[in-house]
């Protein structure tokens, strides 16, 4: 597409990492993570002497990122106190957004992803450069609910549909927005003047659970999204996967049935084909002969007991619970996260997703717990912040060729 | 099962990795995957600085690992000459066995996993006792081909069917083998003398073929087997895929057609329950109202243009082709290659499991090559020698559960 620049309001500031250092980056990230911990525990945690724990904590004290606990007793005669270390979460603010092709929403979270203020402002054309004037607007009045916000953030992540080069900060392709090959970040850098992320939405909503939520502590870690789109995305070894073509986690687009109906992507039988909102309208508004019925009114219709709308969600389910064991039964997560945007209909589609999914998980994959919950609009912000938060860290080493085990 | 332990002829040597420090790991894991190599390129790869590498290679040049090609001008007046760095293959030999349940299959290996002698016993009772006093054998008939195979010796690698948990040498549990949670490394090592890692079958093949073939340099990477069973394994950011529960690249038990015939697992419609050689030979047994007809004779059937052959082939290579299609969408490797016992029915599977791939990889995916191609047992063996080399290297280091990106 053409692309006109916008007159910026700022100049983009270049960000530095705040660790660099691989003790103090273990430290901080895991007291991000799990919380105050004392010296001795971050110790045995990260693999590091004491010495070099207190060593890499000195300047994240100065710098007010950490703070010493009040001294604790672990039991009566145990030695000398303990202060356990801790983050400030106010030290630092982080802008999270979610774009979408009719909204943009928007969240200031603290250090460790609290959500402190969320506001939402309606998208009437979807073009890059409306996107960047109303996030302008967006981060200012985000910023301007609290001057400490206003002081203490720099950092703005984006979540978005579509194919994201993180280090560019390129979106290369979204067919939701319809946009290809957009300078996102700089635009957004130059519109904010924040130092800016951008991550696939689906990645970034897995950092959010991998660090801040239930992922926290797990090496193996899938998320996956329902809703009119099926996707997922996994951790391995605590790095998101990308794939060597840009390409993974697309479960949505794994083939359940060979004879099933024609997907968007072309291909026949995918999860996504199946189980998608638009899918099941599509389907209940055919059964029922009535094309005007909108998703809240199907809904409403299985929670009735009518057949067709109950077989709908009955086979959704049980595409998105046999596309989640082929995840499970080829990666080997710890744990899976399963959350869409179809809240309301969560009790029609559960059961059949983990039923079908305990009848194709393969031996002790089955052990892998599936957690089903809403995801509101928050989330997808807090996703783009936490990406945002990853940005205090180096990146990621060049990826190794050859590794014993 | 109820285990007695053998007469032992040898001791069990304690075996130390060759290389600790990060830089001599990279430099001799480069130069063994990737041939002989300058020093500035060994810098350039390695990101070490040309003092490192020189610092790095010292050693292995002294201890023999690496030596001195003669000096090569790369063009007229660039400079002084360069002598690139190369592995000598035969410093030191690796015996790699396969066991399966009829037979053991053995190789010595050189450092770069060529294959330097193979011999295979018949197994007349597949206990460990008995596999053990027959590897024992074994060995020595592979030793004895070469006095330099006797000197040079230290490590035996097994590739053997099941969940290995290649740490601590034992073998939870193969089904193919009936056996359950065997001591094999430390039984192994006291009937050779030799110092003993234990892996996956097919994940020992993964490894071969990741460090020593058409997987080299790819930090994604596949590799699939079919034949009586249908399983893989993943290579991601140069480890191998484990999963947390010790169960990842099951391929063989996605669900691929949720009305398919019942697995072996208990569950319906898996890829293994319709692919493997055992359900091909049974279909076509079936179908053609002859119980006694063996799998070559299908094949002939097949190649002949018979009908109920070719649809079962066809039905075959389809369902492995969805498998891998949704391996891909899922893990992104860079090249999968696709291997197994049915050497004689490649070209029957072989354009069925391409169509049915291509038409379900999800866009970019599609670029991931496919090669397919026979796996005769020597191929298995050198996948025992490839997990020997390995340890000659450092274990990877304890997963971090958080990193950027
Ligand atoms: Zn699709
Ligand atoms: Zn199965």
């Amino acid at each position: 597409m053409l692309y006109v620049a916008p007159v910026f309001r700022h100049r983009s500031q270049p960000s530095r990492p705040l660790v660099s250092a691989p003790a103090e980056t273990a430290v901080l990230s895991l007291l991000l993570a799990e919380g105050p911990l004392s010296r001795v525990e971050l110790a045995r945690r990260t693999g590091l002497s004491s010495t070099a724990v207190t060593k890499a904590a000195r300047p994240l004290i100065d710098d007010g990122y950490l703070y010493e606990l009040p001294p604790e007793r672990t039991a009566p005669g145990a030695g000398r106190p303990v202060n356990p270390l801790a983050v400030a979460p106010d030290r630092e603010y982080f802008v999270g957004l979610k774009i979408s092709v009719d909204q943009v929403f928007g969240a200031v979270c603290d250090l460790r992803a609290g959500i402190r203020a969320t506001a939402g402002r309606p998208l009437d054309v979807c073009t890059p450069e409306a996107v960047a004037g109303l996030v302008a607007e967006l981060v200012d009045e985000l910023l301007d609910a609290d001057p400490a916000f206003r002081d203490r953030t720099r950092h703005l992540g984006v979540a978005v549909n579509g194919d994201v080069d993180r280090d560019s900060g390129r979106l290369r392709h979204s067919g939701l927005l319809g946009w290809r090959d957009v300078p996102l970040a700089e635009l957004l850098a130059a519109s904010t003047g924040l130092a800016v992320t951008v991550e696939n939405d689906v990645r970034a909503l897995t950092v959010a659970e991998h660090w801040f939520g239930e992922g926290i502590g797990t090496g193996y870690f899938a998320l996956v999204t329902i809703g009119a789109g099926i996707g997922s995305a996994l951790v391995v070894n605590g790095h998101l996967l990308r794939g060597a073509y840009g390409v993974a986690g697309e479960v949505g687009h794994i083939c359940v049935d060979p004879a099933g109906p024609r997907c968007r992507c072309g291909a026949r039988g995918c999860v996504e084909a199946i189980a998608s909102t638009d899918v099941i309208l599509a389907t209940v508004r055919d059964a029922a002969a009535n094309p005007r019925l909108t998703f809240d009114e199907v809904v409403e219709m299985a929670r009735e007991g009518r057949p067709e709308a109950r077989e709908a969600f009955a086979r959704a389910g049980q595409a998105i619970g046999v596309g989640i064991a082929a995840l499970v039964n080829l990666v080997g997560p710890e744990r899976v996260v399963v959350s869409g945007e179809g809240v309301d209909a969560y009790d029609l589609f559960s059961r059949h997703i983990q039923e079908a999914y305990a009848a194709h998980a393969f031996g002790a994959a089955s052990r892998c717990p599936l957690s089903l919950r809403p995801l509101p609009w928050e989330e997808w912000a807090r996703g783009g912040a936490a990406v945002a938060i990853q940005a205090l860290f180096p990146q990621p080493a060049a990826t190794p060729t050859i590794g014993a085990g």
